[in-house]
This record gives C-alpha cells, structure tokens and sequence, in this order.
C-alpha cells in the first residue's frame, strides 16, 4: 500500500530535511517513526526537501509499505516516535499513482517577518527580523512585477540543480499585521533559494534602498549576483502542497489564523 | 533618576522573574544587563513577578539610577547585553514618583490555546496544546459569569501572598482564530496562578465536561480544590500593565497582531 502524510515541524531543530549521516534531519526523524510503527525500515519521499532552519506546516510526504494498519494508527503511533519538533497532522492510504513529489502542482510558502526596532524573543528563529521600517505598500507592488510565469535564475543559488529555471509564480502577496510582515507566495514549482531570494529583493525595495522596478530588473537580467542578499531562513515555512483533487490530500493550513 | 522600561522574553528560558540564586531568572539577566550599562550594580522593580515558563511581551519595570545615560543607550547598550530571549522594547526617564508595581492600575494577561488533535511544534512551550474539541462560545458565557468585582479565592494558589482576594476583573473575553483560541483578561490585580486557573475552568467547560454555571459556582465556592486543572504556564503571556496617564508609559501591545 501506499500512504499520504502530512508533517509540521519546527526547522531550527534539524539540519534541513534531507536523510545525512550523523546529523540530525527531518527525514531521518519521520523515517525513523514510521519505522517502528511499521516494524520494517521505511523510506519516506518528500515534496520538497528543506533547508536548515526552514519549518513547515504542511509538508507532503508518500511511503509504500506491506503492513497494514489503520490510518489513525500510522499518524498516533508516528507522532509517538517523534521528538516534540516534529508531528504528523494527517495520513491516509492512496492511489498508488500518488507520488509526493512528482504529483504536485503547486507549492505554497509562507515567510513571516518581524518588523521592529527590537529583536525577538520568544518568537526567535520562528521570524526573520528586520528593524528598518518597511514599507508593505512597495512590496506588493515590486512583487506584483515577478508574478506569472518566467524564468527565474535570477532568484536561484548557484547550488540549485533543477533543469529548468522557468517557473510560473501564481501567487505573492504583502499583508501587514501589526509589527509583522506576512509574504504569501505560491508556484507550480520553486528553484533552490527562490523564496528566500525574492523576500530578499523585497526587503530591500521595502526599506527603500532600491526603487520598485529593481524587481523586474533583476528577474528579466536573470543573474544571481545582481539580486542582493538572501533572506534567513527562520522566517519561512512551507505551508502547504497542492495536488490534484483526485488524491484527496486535504490542504490543511490553507487559511492563516494565527500563524 | 528614576527610569522605567518595557521588556519583553520567553519564559520558557527561565525559572521565572524572581531573582534566585544559582538558577537563570529574567529580573537576574535584566539586572546583570542595565549593570553593566550603569557600570554599577543596578536593581529593578516590576511591575509583576511571572512564574517559570510564563512569557512576557509587556513587563514594565522601574530602576533608580545617578548614571546619566539617553534612553536609547540604556535600551541599545541593555539588548546587547541581554541573552536572545530577553529583550527591551522601551526606556523612558520618568517622574520618581513612578512605581512598577505600587503605580499599576491594571494588568493584560493573554492566554494562547492551540486547540487540534496533534501537539504544538514550531508553537512548543509558546501555546498551551488541548486536544479535546474546545466550544469558545461555552466558554465565553461562562468568563462572562467571572467579570466583576469579587473575591477569587477559588482561583488562587495555596503559596499566594496577596493579602486581599477581591479584585475587579473587567474584560475576560475568548476569540477563535483557526485552530487558536486567544483568552484576554484584563483586571487590577491578580492572584497568584489567577490567570491559569480561570483558564483551567474555561478550558474544562469548553470541553464539555463541566456546563457554563459551573464557573459561577466555583467563584462563589471560594474553594481553590473546587476548581480542578491549572492551566499550564505555556500558553501565557503578560502583555501589558496599565499606569495613570500622567506617566507616560506607552502601552506597545494592545492590539494583537499575529500574537
């Protein structure tokens, strides 16, 4: 049988998602659960793997396995095995055409900035925390210049090793609340570093040390090195993976409430 | 001169506000902080002592000082002598005649509830988790019950000082946000553990284990052993404390943004 997950976790904890001997991952953490539920190694494939420090809600994953358990008993007995940084918010046996990463359609992230004189506390690597006054109107309109479908080499690390740089961004928007800025961007797909780079060319056009058109500029002369800083990961989260309906994987974080 | 300052932190850090040897307390990082500015040993006064693991995103303290320094250099040369999870938001001369705590007209406590099936990660030790499906109407109703002058001896702990059990609690309001629910309470003064065992009592009601009237009854009982489960200290947070106008203390977190 083949199962569906989806996984929440607190980024900060782990060196990134990706299976590594002798450090600490994400991977390692779920394969490990679903192993001893199982009583039979178990692999897990992903969505997307994470950097270090890069948190999620609603991370997909798909593992294929000969034991049969209730779906309740794979999530209870999985998040039982977890360590407190990590939980499983949903499993579900389905259509062994289902394929975590190659299924998807879209991608939906979320970066949440902190942004005030002071440093954080109690929300520290949970928010990427920027004390120069922010203008949010600027950076919807800088990001309304990177929305549709282009090619985006411009916004990926030199490490990055997807063929092709052309993605189509459906989605990016700059909500205010308060002391903090919420960034909203959604793809069929994202290269290594993509949202983390944008956020760093909108910070910096927010902060009004680049005028709006820098976006475009920077995404149509598609060269790294002309686009600035790359923001932190602490503020990102992966929040959620789009599928076709027919796999019925539910999108569980699609509202922000508090979070 | 005398100074009074905000200050914000993550209780999880700590045994708590109070000063104690040989174990890490917020007024100890504070004070070692504002001493090293001063270069002379500094004392401070808050305006409420919280317990371990009890956050804070509106402390306001007092400290008496004959080191001439600008605000922003006793704020600046604080933080960045303060560990990540403390820090000051504010720092004002004030009139001598200001008190912390003796000035204090009110205090804002914000209790934070993730409410779903499976346990806080990213959230751990800054939400207080329940899995039990929680009616906010139910436990509004019941809070409306507690509004009011009165004495709460039922909702305070055996080890509280407070030689008077009547006070005027004048906002206790539940809101739901997506799996959150976000409990304020605002009241001169409180009892020792008052907050988490109001809490404790709308959490049970909430569930349906007890019905609304039971809140009432328990208040007019004044029986601390009447009144079941203290709510843990996770979900806590002090916001704000209330002075007369004339002091000039800001008040940096009436409006809950993302928190």
């Amino acid at each position: 049988m083949r199962y569906a997950a989806i996984i929440e976790y607190d980024g900060s904890q782990f060196n990134g998602w990706q299976l590594q001997d002798d450090t600490r991952t994400v991977q390692g953490c779920v394969e490990e659960a679903f192993s001893k539920v199982a009583d039979k190694p178990t692999r897990v494939i992903t969505a997307g793997r994470t950097d270090t420090g890069v948190h999620a809600c609603g991370q997909v994953i798909h593992f294929d396995t000969e034991v049969k358990r209730p779906n309740y008993s794979w999530q209870r007995g999985a998040n039982s095995n977890l360590p407190d940084e990590v939980a499983v918010l949903w499993v579900n046996e389905v259509d062994p055409e289902f394929h975590a990463r190659f299924k998807a359609t879209g991608r939906t992230y979320r970066y949440v900035i902190l942004n005030r004189q002071v440093r954080p506390t109690f929300l520290n690597q949970r928010v990427t925390w920027d004390h120069r006054s922010l203008d949010e109107g600027c950076m919807q309109k800088a990001a309304d210049l990177l929305i549709g479908e282009h090619d985006f080499s411009a916004f990926r690390t030199i490490h990055c090793q997807a063929k092709n740089p052309v993605k189509d961004l459906r989605e990016l928007t700059v909500e205010r609340r308060r002391e903090f800025i919420i960034i909203t961007a959604q793809a069929n797909a994202f290269l290594h570093h993509m949202v983390r780079n944008i956020v760093g060319v909108l910070m910096t056009i927010g902060a009004g040390e680049q005028p709006v058109a820098w976006a475009r500029a920077i995404l149509e002369g598609r060269q790294r090195t002309e686009g600035g800083v790359t923001a932190p990961a602490d503020g990102l989260y992966l929040v959620g993976v789009e599928y076709p309906a027919s796999f019925k994987i539910p999108r569980l974080s699609t509202d922000c409430g508090l979070w």
